[in-house]
């Protein structure tokens, strides 16, 4: 008797579900201190075969045996396959389980009709900065980051560490294609709003009756022109002493605590 | 006939007023950049005699006549005692005129009876952290950062960097020792604030009748046992998902920008 075809496909989606929930961290220190987070879930840990016995490596396998995860051992090349980055895995990475992972996809299919508050990133390629969004955003009043696996940087140590270890319970939404993820947000009735020194609202005053995604550009070059082209309102933040821009975290902190 | 005491008490405190106003940079390209904007004003540029000629030398010697500044040479020894950091002056220091930069005191006498808000920084060593405090709080609703000499991180070419250049016209307020000049503060019955998690007042909800001066502590130990004692008021800013702490940085802008 065959699976029933509409089973297959709920157990494919939890799965699917389940995978984005995933964040591989790797590196000695960095594996330790997600470990030692007692917030933090574990699927599975990952070593080199070849790793020599080092007093903190027995830590991590213990707080990873506590937690539940699964050990693997693996070949340095295999190893390096998960980590993605062989140069500072240092032979351990962690397939950390964090639960406000999602895909954007199914954020939006999850928040039909909300007033949802969100930030889109769009070529945010200094970690600490990445990281001091994620720290922002999570501690106010955002409900997810739009983070698209391309032209931002990769959520690595340095900004695991500017995020002061916020990352693995902020409410991320991985998306591949910022521009297409906007456009299925605006279908279903979302604003995209950017900033803009010319924008007729204070952000201060800025309380739109829809969901709201706010997006934020590169340090330098901005937000880029096929985003810009996506917004459909904007906002300016007043600037005292001729001062043209903030930094793009203090940017995301006030649009967070607004 | 000699002066009388009056007036060399003036012209002294005028002179003593004008020295507080001076910001001493070096470093080729943070004095080009320095120099390139136009709002900055140089009172002198100081070369190494023993510099060979470059083409940004050339630019700055340029825009430095072009700003009015008096150019002194010296040997390289006289030269590192102006810059104050041998290693990185690569033989060019500039002493701007920042008209917003002025010692604590005098903007206690200036401002008696207004209600100032200020920054008060206690131990900020990040120079990217201090920069960018110093680029928010200039854009921000701040009438000065008090910005003690010892304790935290030097103006330095970081930190103009991390400012984004801002620093020329912020409003720095300079003292020696901070608990001492909240103190003076104080008597003239100034606020001091603290952030701590267990204030009954928000924030956002916070609109003091008197001045008020926010203090930023050190990174990771926070505000000083010291200066801690010294506040007379509290705020906090609620955080959620279990986010204990801000970047300093990020808090600074908060204030700025409430």
């Amino acid at each position: 008797m065959s699976k029933s075809p509409v089973t297959d496909s709920a157990a494919y989606l939890e799965k699917k579900r389940f995978f984005n929930n995933i964040l591989t961290v790797y590196g000695r220190k960095p594996v330790l201190e997600a470990l030692e987070d007692p917030s933090t879930d574990i699927y599975r840990l990952h070593l080199a075969s070849s790793n020599r016995s080092a007093s903190i490596m027995d830590d991590i396998r213990k707080l990873a045996e506590k937690k539940g995860a699964e050990i693997l051992y693996h070949d340095r090349a295999a190893l390096s396959r998960i980590s993605k980055n062989a140069k500072q895995d240092q032979g351990v990475a962690a397939d950390l389980v964090c639960k406000k992972f999602q895909s954007s996809d199914d954020f939006l299919a999850d928040n039909l009709g909300k007033k949802f508050r969100l930030l889109a990133l769009d070529g945010i390629t200094n970690p600490q900065n990445l990281g001091m969004i994620i720290r922002s955003a999570c501690a106010g009043n955002i409900d997810g980051i739009l983070l698209p696996q391309q032209g931002n940087a990769q959520i690595d140590p340095l900004v695991i560490k500017a995020s002061a270890g916020t990352v693995f319970r902020a409410p991320i939404l991985r998306c591949e294609d910022l521009a297409k993820t906007l456009t299925r947000f605006i279908d279903k009735g979302t604003l995209v709003c950017g900033l803009s020194s010319h924008a007729p609202a204070n952000l201060k005053d800025f309380s739109p009756d829809a969901a709201c995604i706010y997006v934020l550009g590169n340090e330098t070059d901005g937000v880029s022109a096929k985003v810009n082209a996506l917004c459909n309102t904007s906002v300016k933040i007043p600037m005292n002493n001729g001062v043209e821009s903030l930094n793009v975290a203090v940017t995301a902190a006030l649009i967070a605590f607004q």
